[in-house]
């Protein structure tokens, strides 16, 4: 998180903007968040550059709620869906359809060395007339992010874009559905962004839950239900601090130069491997493994003594990852560069 | 929300506990979040006397998200509930379980004057084997409360206490399931508590979400998708300065006061009205009508000018309704009984 967001925050907590009540004491109907969850809708519209064809609703569950949420609001007609599966997030995604109609694997990212590729447009293998195509646009765990958008047509594409939104502009009008759960780039945890093409508002399953269909959100200006009222105020906060950086092409650049760095470094040693294709290399999460990986409990210690956390890979791929989430600075990246140059030194 | 405990929120936004960082920056399987996690888990426990025969799960979605989330957990092999309809939230909760089963109301507190009674169990006419009785314990809108809870031997009761959890002590061995919101008494909205005797854990439809599903929660201590970690957070901190106060006894001779001045006030008025049974009413939503209701704008006008916001009655019942939640303080009802004496002896 931004400091300044958690200055702002803190000044805030027992009286905004002279209301004489903090956030979370507000009404979620009374004029003060009325205006705060107007403001933060318009900053995010402006900021994603949101087509008016597309609603923003704020909703809770954050990404493994919609995995469920998705196939509950899209399933409606056509109880079948295509997945694009680039890593571990998406093969959840693929699972939970299951429980809701077909969820037919299109392509795989999937080689020996594990999930490894982003595949492109022209190897997937879409089924007839599916209700959407699934992809999730950043695999965290995998590293494996994926920057070409094809145009489907007629078909739906739902973008899983938890981890990497607001990292970068992304042209919304090739989505059907783009939704992100607030951890990583937007905030606290708690709230999700769906923004959804309003045409396919009305494909809902009897069976979905009202608290969690987009129609009767929509309807309600995501108020059918109390609201996540402060994360929702915090990413508020966020996108104005994204305003006040520039917006998203100027983080897109910092974005691109924190991960050019490590990537650079990575590819320029023996020691160090990533063994995602180029085109698809993450920009949020750069996943390395060492050539050594007996000593990757040293690398990790070391790591450590400097300050350096949250390194260690996920649990199902082993190795290394650096999360270099926005609010990473440069700083931070050039200090693990550094580090991982003078470990190299000393032992290869 | 107390004070001293958003005084405390602000202090820690940059640094818990001397970590470096805050909590909205915690990852959520860190020691220090864990830390957090724990100590609400424990305090909630003491502070409701939770048996061990019952788990605490920190879920998302609301009290209305649950009224898809009970019947999706608890359909599993009976697909019929009965509903005890005590006012607006309980005949939601009804609506929404149609959904999944069938959902019968066993019993209605409705009356020509509107929601007003909290039927006792001799008024149950329960269905044949019914996989849970559902009852809203305080209905917000209606002020109508239910203190006695009976035994249904080996059928469920399910509860929806969002708007009275922690206003009182509970007997929880007496419920199957027991949820609230956060909103109201627990802390900011963007958590919901639920209460789940174990050996209903294994009742899941097929088609419940895995984020909203008991079971899977419950097996990942409330961490199988990203809780809202700075919603438990702040619960935590209620928690502890509830145990501060000296616990629910403390907290509901607190309540009973408040909502006895309030109650006596408007019995001994032939100028305001309240309807609901004495044995019903409820200590944190205290609705009452003006006999002559041409000065509704004038009583609110009057009200407003002395600070005494927020009173007017939900759009579906029309009249006036104090909220007189825990963080309300005595010097509040104080205030609003004085203006209702004033306000009555200018205009009886």
């Amino acid at each position: 998180m931004p400091e300044e967001v958690l200055r702002q925050a803190a000044d805030e907590m027992l009286d905004w903007h002279g209301s004489g009540m903090g956030v979370m004491e507000m009404s979620h109907r009374g004029p003060e968040f009325m205006q705060i969850h107007a403001e933060a809708l318009l900053d995010l519209r402006e900021l994603m550059q949101v087509p008016a064809s597309h609603q923003i609703l704020f909703l809770q569950g954050g990404g493994i709620g919609e995995n469920a949420i998705v196939p509950l609001n899209l399933f409606g007609s056509k109880p079948r869906a295509d997945f694009v599966v680039t890593g571990s997030w998406s093969q959840k995604s693929q699972k939970e359809a299951l429980k809701y109609g077909a969820a037919h694997i299109a392509a795989t990212g999937r080689t020996e060395a594990g999930f490894t590729h982003s595949p492109p447009k022209s190897e997937w293998q879409l089924s007839d007339d599916p209700a959407y195509v699934h992809l999730c646009t950043n695999e965290t765990i995998d590293g494996v992010e994926t920057f070409e958008i094809p145009d489907l047509g007629d078909i739906p594409l739902v973008a899983d874009a938890s981890s990497h939104i607001l990292s970068r502009p992304m042209d919304i009008a090739k989505y059907g559905v783009l939704y992100g759960g607030a951890q990583k780039n937007i905030g606290m945890a708690g709230v999700t962004v769906v923004i959804v093409r309003e045409d396919l508002l009305d494909r809902s399953m009897p069976i979905c839950p009202s608290a969690f269909e987009w129609k009767t959100v929509a309807a309600n200006n995501s108020m059918f239900n109390t609201p996540p009222t402060y994360a929702i105020y915090i990413a508020g906060l966020v996108f104005k601090w994204l305003k006040r950086q520039g917006g998203l092409e100027i983080i897109e650049a910092r974005n691109v130069e924190k991960a050019k760095l490590l990537y650079d470094t990575i590819d320029a040693s023996r020691f160090y491997i990533n063994k995602v294709e180029r085109r698809a290399r993450s920009r949020m999460n750069v996943p390395f493994f060492l050539a050594d990986e007996t000593r990757n409990a040293d690398f990790l210690a070391g790591a450590k003594a400097r300050g350096l956390l949250q390194l260690k890979g996920h649990k199902s791929v082993g190795g290394m990852r650096a999360s270099i989430y926005n609010a990473v600075p440069l700083e931070a990246v050039k200090a693990l560069v550094e580090y991982m140059k003078e470990f190299e030194a000393k032992h290869a």
